[in-house]
């Protein structure tokens, strides 16, 4: 190419590779391909009369607003929704804590942004979500990675590399992406109480916190945080700051989401913000507050719950029955994935590729790796949101064949008998 | 302040200062005041009906695609009707050329990112666009800054700051923010033959270009670029990067941008926007598509310049009217903005306080320089296209009391008689 320009690029297309992930979303497309693979809500949930109503009040009642320039920190009456939402959860965040970003993965990048310089080291979770892996790379972010088990972030490995001084934390406590995993409350303490303890600050990345299925929501570490400040004496703007989305609760389509922090960093993430893109969307702003308002949200994200929740139970039933006892699998407590572990010495490629073949799509672990995607060889990780309960019991028998033609072929020259 | 957080800012937030317009525009909503201080579009010519029926066909036709996660270059539909719109204008662009983007703004944004190391300059014109400051400041930008006149951008000083090599050069050449000048036909040949002479590629801003008022339209950069490549001998993809909105043609409340460039670098570009934000709003994206579609958008521009020509027209007659020869200002052929030359010696500022107090605002020019606000001093932007033509009269009356009380202030003491 003989342009100017390729020669050009800044540092910073180090970081940019094509995610596998993005590459394989495409291969998802074809017809009669059952995809675990993508994080998508399932369409029959989308509030679409609700939208049509929404829009409709919207253009009738203020359309020289909702279509014209708005503040950069966001629609200020839906700012306010979600700082009473929040408060349920014991989140006591006022409209002036909360930034409207377009979508999570805006979060993401203007905390890069802000707080990223080449070199540094960001704390992530092994597995952790790609996306933030994406957004921090822009900015040169190094990683230090702690492993995940059943009850999320193991803590107690957490003390040598704070020590270590990492820029911050990275964590998401409930039902995590990729894992399916959530951390437990004792963890929650902890964690607090050592990113007090080396001034090592976090973000908490709660995307699916309010799709729980079993069990009691347990409080955000924005929560224990502030409590733990106020047992020290005095009053204190906290160490994490909190990220949420409107994606898995209203349509991932809005690209709505929001970050809470202290005035003082909300405001420098909005001058960040208009630099990046003025504002997000003013009309999708208005029209999310007129379907989420009156309390549609909640009765929503009730009906979100059931549907999940059977699909969740369907794919872990058809685990069961179908998958050979060497294979492990998470048992998520919400959200929308779960962690599968195949037994040591198969090839996931040869895995991946036979599931294509057999129509179905998975999200090998290795893309979910901040420093070695070998660690992730064994795993996959499977959405249960997206198809229908039918869909993902054919899926994950299909899964298994692949999964066991690959055990048979791995195995056949030492341990297993001929008839496996 | 006592959080981990606020020691911990990356080293751009050196480029963040609260921009001087961001905190104006809280002024200009008090009631009463006439603003001539944003860029913003007259709501009155927002084509409420058509959103409403496109929402209703988006919700009842395409809501599963339209709510759920997107493609991250853009919904092809709308990438093919800004390629074959474009083709009018000479720009010969495929879907695959154009990338959507949340807004102009982002497209700045991400070119400062893919492009821009710290320390790296680029050449701008003086005055140029605040926010692609904004946007470049942040990856730590240098500015080489070159003057505009009535013709644009001043060719004829470019060959020895292209020498010394900056990264590339951001240019308005239609009705540009704040001057309101075009570049001239012979100089937009000469500038992109130097482009070619020091491979010193551009960034081609053209908000504005469908708001054209009077006078031929003029051949885009990007055209010529590749004419003159072609002459050279051979095929080139081209030294010009162009970016365009929907902003000023359907409503800046969408944030519906899009870049035109070389499909290696949409590609790149298009992973930076995946960190950055996923994509777009699918849902705008659906709905500007069937607001746009079927020629609504042509016709719609045609309504668009009639309504900003006369406003234009009632706010150069009464410049005429009520300001005293000693100020000029540009006649722009099109766009939204006029820029007004005061004489020497006056105290801006105090202009300024005193347009407040009489209820009018303006943004004072030093805004728009890269590296010295001083040359701004003598310079105020006004926006014509806000205010309906009696504001806008009445506006202009008012801010002529202002400069001329400041004038006379001034003045009192030298070459002035008291009686002015």
């Amino acid at each position: 190419m003989s342009t100017a320009w390729t020669a050009r690029y800044a540092l910073r297309t180090k970081g940019i590779t094509s995610s596998q992930i993005r590459e394989l979303l495409k291969i998802t497309q074809k017809p009669g391909m059952i995809s675990f693979a993508g994080g998508l809500p399932a369409p029959d949930v989308f509030p679409i009369q609700r939208f049509e109503e929404a829009c409709h009040k919207v253009l009738t009642e203020q359309a020289a607003s909702a279509l014209q320039y708005g503040e950069t920190e966001g629609y200020r009456p839906l700012r306010e929704l979600i700082a009473h939402n929040m408060a349920r959860y014991g989140i006591k965040a006022k409209a002036e804590n909360v930034l409207i970003t377009s979508g999570s993965q805006q979060a993401l990048d203007l905390i890069g942004k802000l707080f990223i310089n080449r070199g540094d080291r960001v704390l992530v979770e092994a597995p952790t979500y790609l996306g933030a892996l994406q957004a921090f790379n822009v900015y040169g972010a190094e990683y230090m990675s702690v492993p995940v088990d059943n009850d999320g972030l193991r803590t107690e490995l957490l003390e040598q590399p704070l020590r270590s001084g990492p820029k911050f934390m990275y964590v998401l406590p409930n039902f995590q992406n990729p894992a399916g995993t959530t951390l437990s409350e004792g963890r929650r303490h902890e964690l607090v109480l050592l990113a007090d303890k080396y001034g090592i600050p976090i973000v908490e990345d709660d995307p699916y916190g309010q799709l729980r299925y079993e069990g009691e929501h347990l409080p955000p570490l924005v929560v224990l945080d502030r409590e733990n400040l106020r047992r020290d004496g005095g009053y204190s703007i906290g160490n994490v700051i909190y990220l949420s989305t409107f994606s898995k609760t209203l349509a991932p389509g809005l690209r709505l989401g929001w970050i809470v922090a202290p005035p003082e960093i909300i405001g420098k993430l909005a001058q960040l913000k208009q630099g990046a893109d003025l504002h997000t969307s003013t009309f999708i702003q208005f029209v999310a507050y007129e379907v989420a308002r009156d309390g549609f949200l909640d009765k929503h994200v009730r009906l979100i719950r059931r549907v999940y929740r059977e699909r969740r139970d369907v794919m872990l039933e058809a685990l069961k029955e179908f998958f050979p006892p060497a294979v492990s699998w998470t048992h998520p407590k919400g959200g929308l994935f779960l962690w599968v572990t195949l037994p040591e010495g198969l090839d996931m490629q040869a895995v991946f590729r036979s599931a294509l073949e057999q129509n179905v799509a998975f999200v090998p672990g290795d893309s979910f790796y901040a420093n070695d995607g070998h660690e992730g060889s064994r795993h996959m990780r499977l959405n249960f949101s997206n198809a229908a309960p039918e869909q993902i019991r054919e899926g994950i028998r299909r899964l298994a064949a692949a999964v066991k033609s690959q055990l048979t072929a791995a195995s056949l020259p030492s341990e297993l008998p001929l008839e496996v």
